[in-house]
């Protein structure tokens, strides 16, 4: 089973990551991105098949690894593999 | 207009920071994960409504600027603001 986990900066936590690349997108003369704000992405490869165990572990994995909680939402989807 | 953008390495490329976050999971006593990939994820807000101009600019500011083609794949969601 595959779980893919969406880390970012909660609102209001400035991004200078994100500006930076909005400037980058600016100098190469795109007219249309007003914002831009950077995060994690992680794939993370179960080999367990049940559904439960997968979906704790995640959240855990999540709240004590992945984000930090102060300044940082996280959000995933389980998808399971065919 | 906001456009979610995932970054992520290709198969077969090596990747050491999603090896290291294993080991740091098989540490912590998590007993499911059994690999575990990092990329990035890139939130552009468009101040256009016109969804081809931000579908075309979108491709072409991953091509450039967001990923490395030589050894990563992008893929995003258009996702329209209410």
């Amino acid at each position: 089973m595959k779980v893919k986990v969406k880390v970012v900066l909660k609102d209001g936590i400035l991004d200078p990551q994100g500006k930076a690349v909005l400037h980058a997108i600016n100098d190469l003369k795109f007219k249309g991105v007003g914002d831009v704000r950077i995060g994690k992405y992680i794939e993370l490869t179960f080999d367990s098949l049940d559904q439960s165990l997968v979906e704790n572990e995640t959240k855990e994995i999540c709240q004590k690894l992945l984000a930090n909680p102060v300044i940082e939402n996280f959000d995933y989807e389980i998808e399971e593999l065919t």
